[in-house]
């Protein structure tokens, strides 16, 4: 239970999406991403007892072409130079993405899910029930 | 940029709050949870560049009394024996909290940000722009 860190993430699985490339991917889930598969890692599998068709989550991914020594980004719009800590940027010292996602289909170890906007490969570290008030 | 983890992460800050146990800890922010004060690790200062009072964020933790070995639990509700990853328990193999709060106020390397049912000595991971859309 040390709080001193660093912590060591274990990837629970991995996405599998069409887009292929950081450049050019959406760069947020409702700015026209794609649905994706997300391919749970067999020693995580016990972990999804009862997602359903439908379910609301949110999506952990470790942006791995995410730049860590990053600190300060031009963001869109007119903000000028701006902490990542006030962004959505993948270039940040820990490069975790948050994706709310709804399930739309359940088969085996996968999971369709989406919109989401990370690229092949991303790796998943962890799913959660959704954290959004409804809309 | 392997995808195959682990994955090194590095606090970024730490909570400071009234909330000394995770006995007796509301389990979402929303539920009567104080403020408490985000003391950011000098070395991450520059991320914070351009945070203002009243600004929305995610604040992801890493809930070092979490049980990284549990991967299924009996939920609130009726839910009966669900996967972590339907829920929002801090037992899941990465442990990683998340807390949409609001910034209070800003002195110098610490913030008062709230609602947020971490518990004292927390360590905070990443700071985001928040994801939910506008109530």
């Amino acid at each position: 239970m040390t709080t001193r860190g660093p912590f060591s993430v274990n990837p629970v699985g991995v996405i599998h999406s069409d887009l292929a490339a950081r450049k050019g991917a959406p760069r947020q889930g409702d700015e026209g991403a794609p649905d994706a598969w997300l391919e749970i890692h067999p020693w995580a599998k016990d972990c999804t007892l009862g997602l359903s068709v439908g379910d609301r989550l949110v999506i952990l991914t470790w942006l791995h072409e995410g730049r860590r020594e990053t600190m300060q980004v031009y963001p869109r719009g007119d903000r000028g130079l701006t902490g990542v800590f006030n962004t959505r940027s993948p270039d940040r010292p820990n490069p975790i993405g948050i994706h709310p996602v709804t399930v739309l289909e359940i088969d085996g170890d996968r999971m369709k899910i989406g919109p989401i906007e990370a690229i092949d490969g991303t790796p998943v570290v962890d799913i959660k029930q959704e954290i959004c008030p409804a809309e």
